[in-house]
């Protein structure tokens, strides 16, 4: 099995919740306390530096209100 | 930062990958093929067993030649 090279889905994933944040003027600590996840690990994953996981992407999308398969869809 | 609950997201992307590959006709082995992944790792995936990250997600997406998104979505 190969190392599985970055998805173009973080950069996809990143944008949405940048651009979710800004709609609900959130800050990333208020999204982690929404979510029950660290501010540091959702940080990472608006740069796209973390692979999140599925079900690290449900908390995100219950935080946020929005069904999970939106986060993954390009505007 | 508390342990993430499995999501209802495994479920959902395991009905999704086990209709593709019936509608496709394919096994297990040979999405593999298509994937790039590991047959054991698709396994766990399709049992709900695996937390697949996004990376992952896009290769699967990838191998049926579906948007990513589609994978999350209940039918």
């Amino acid at each position: 099995m190969k190392t599985t090279p970055r998805s173009p889905l973080r950069d996809i994933v990143a944008r949405n919740m940048r651009r979710l944040r800004a709609e609900r003027g959130w800050s990333q600590e208020y999204l982690a306390n929404e979510c029950g996840l660290n501010r540091t690990y959702l940080s990472a994953v608006e740069r796209s530096e973390q692979n999140i996981s599925i079900d690290n992407l449900y908390r995100v999308a219950q935080g946020f209100g929005v069904e999970s398969w939106t986060l993954l869809k390009a505007e």
